[in-house]
């Protein structure tokens, strides 16, 4: 059985970013740059005043009054031209008219009680409080390098030079498939030895958090002829998450008709607690359209067990899905020291991850209250909190107070 | 000038959790449960194998061969009865049959090569490797809290349990409006002196990261007459985002409009760079209805600098709306420790903000690249990355390897 980061470098030779594809601006938040996009417009757009202040031409004799001829603002006169030996008013960031050369700090000023005329303490020297066009970016320049995550504010700067599309890493297609003869959807009342559906609805909201929409494709009954056309179907996404109910032999079913449909397993098995019996596995698909996926197709089997799904989903699947759309992500890579809240139970010969909630606390390591589950019914133990806390194989159990690795989940 | 912990214990008496909606099961990610739900079925449902073996009646003397009547799992058969001397083999999480006291493990059993017989090594005792219905979980206990966020394992938990729609906290509405006369939209080319609004799209995605969907007002120009209807259709929100442009006293205008609509101005600066011109006002409409919205109605005039916007943003107003949507959240509060991979600027009397960068280091604190400005212009500053950095008032610059403090950003 394969150790969690033996199972990452598996996955991990199996990811290539996706192609680049052309997203409306606001649609490709959250989203990563396919390429470095340059900057449109020079940065300040015009010569602008650094400061409130006076616009002025040349040096004025500290004492001498000056008449000022009129008040800039941004937007406001930016035709305007200074005709000396009058002054304007000008704000910070007004475009620094025409034959000015410098701006006076209102600091500096004092003006007459009728704001008809000013006089300086200082005169200052040609350029003083004048941001230059261009001097923060030129047209040209790069602005936002490629492999840079779409925030709100690059959209704001993207915005700003006028860009209506961004170039992204295009969104995997991912297709959720459960499994099981037992299993039937949630609005069903299950009859006894059948249970609801919880896999799709936990898949669905996990790719939602990641801002994709996953196809759930239905609940696959343990008969090959019926399993088939739904794997194929998943198939033709570019990366098909299958979770079995918990009957007999209902992996093998699964595994016997991925093989069939020319997917290759590169492990069926993970040292962690829960989701060992995780199967990767990978196809080339002849009517794959390489310039649109230029890896292989990605298979997760994810074992029938709630709290497996999960653990598998954050582990594995997510960074991979996360590398799909250009991130540099890995297992376990975003997870971040925590203290604990509550009494850490120890680990056997696999690592072993709990749900957890988060007290956050201003600058210091937040409290981690980890959720041990009472046995592999537990659902509700995975169902809490926004992060997940490894203990690692072979760890004593802890105590409150000392230090733990958890994982963020978001939320 | 209120310190950034004056300003949110201001904003903070304002905020009330806003009352409770039904939302289908799926659309409630990411919420806030209003109430503790009950579990609605006991778990496990029925009593169940929790061992890979065989179930049996009574003691089994060690050596005796014993015929197997039947296999077991979870879903198959589920109204079978033991007929001893019978024993039947029975999977992880299957229905113990009627009659059967215990499971005795797989481990513990040689089984004949044609499987129809079985001799055990030890017999166990009543009970063993049985999970009791209910053990984990019985109908009516609490599920999970009020005050628990929907996470993606939550959802799949209410989807065992045949929750179809789920009570959280609602949204606020929030009402987005840009002001300026030089302000014009980003597909339209700015002429000389005039601006592209990238306010709406930062705000607008920002909301989203947080599951809302902000309402654009569109962008106002500096006349009260123009300014007012759009504002008076704001304050019909929940809270409303006004954000300036640059132009010359336009804050003033905006201030105006607001007294007159019955607003009161509760601050308006808080030290910290960027975003000291912050407002923060309240207003009681008499249209109100209080069992929608029990506390007042929330204005944040945002100051006109893009960076300013965005400070002021994630600071105050992201932890505003996280309490509206029921989390316990407050200004800082989610910040964590870093490692500076590049020297930080010190700060003069405010507190200052910038931009930053997270490499995520598996169990270590994230390497924090802050990106300081060029100057006011340099909006690209703060399109980077995915965290904020503090620089606390009177701080001296710190070099790369020393600690800091930020906050996550989301992405």
């Amino acid at each position: 059985m394969l150790s969690p980061d033996e199972a990452w470098s598996v996955i991990e030779t199996q990811l290539t970013a996706l192609p680049e594809e052309s997203l409306a601006r606001r649609a490709a938040a959250g989203r990563v740059l396919a390429r470095t996009l340059p900057a449109r417009v020079d940065v300040p757009a015009a010569d602008v005043s650094a400061m409130d202040g006076f616009a002025v031409a040349g040096d004025v004799p500290a004492g001498e009054s000056r008449p000022v001829a009129a008040t800039l603002a941004a937007g406001v006169a930016p035709g305007y031209r200074l005709q000396p030996p009058s002054v304007a008013r000008i704000m910070t960031g007004a475009p620094l008219p025409a034959g000015a050369d410098r701006v006076i700090p209102v600091e500096l000023a004092v003006v007459s009680r009728d704001a008809t005329t000013v006089i300086f303490q200082e005169s200052g020297k040609a350029g003083d409080h004048v941001r230059r066009r261009g001097e923060v970016l030129r047209a040209g320049d790069p602005l936002l390098p490629a492999g840079a995550l779409v925030t709100p504010g690059a959209l704001a700067l993207f915005a700003t030079h006028g860009y209506a599309a961004l170039p992204v890493h295009r969104a995997p297609r991912v297709a959720v498939l459960a499994t099981g003869d037992e299993v039937v959807p949630p609005e069903t009342e299950p009859a006894p030895g059948q249970l609801r559906d919880s896999h799709t609805d936990f898949l669905l909201a996990a790719g939602r958090s990641l801002g994709l929409a996953f196809e759930p494709l239905g609940i696959a009954p343990d008969r090959a002829a019926a399993l088939r056309p739904l794997v194929e179907r998943g198939l033709g996404a570019d990366v098909l998450l299958l979770c079995g109910g918990v009957s007999m032999g209902e992996f093998d079913l699964v595994e016997g008709v991925l093989a069939d449909l020319g997917c290759r397993a590169l492990f069926d098995g993970v040292a962690i607690q829960p989701g060992k019996p995780l199967v990767f596995a990978v196809h080339e698909r002849r009517d794959r359209d390489q310039r649109d996926h230029p890896g292989p197709g990605l298979v997760f089997g994810l074992p029938g067990n709630p709290g497996s799904v999960m653990v598998a989903f954050w582990l594995f699947v997510r960074p991979a899905l996360k590398r799909l759309l250009g991130f540099a992500d890995g297992w376990w890579r975003g997870a971040l020291p925590g203290e604990l809240a509550a009494a850490l139970p120890g680990a056997g010969r696999r690592d072993r991850f709990l749900a957890a909630t988060l007290e956050l606390r201003a600058g210091a390591p937040p409290l981690v209250t980890p959720h041990p589950p009472k046995g592999s019914h537990d659902l509700a133990a995975y169902a809490h909190g926004a992060g997940l806390v490894r203990v690692r194989a072979g760890s004593e159990p802890r105590p409150a107070g000392d230090s733990c690795e958890y994982l963020p989940l978001g939320g």
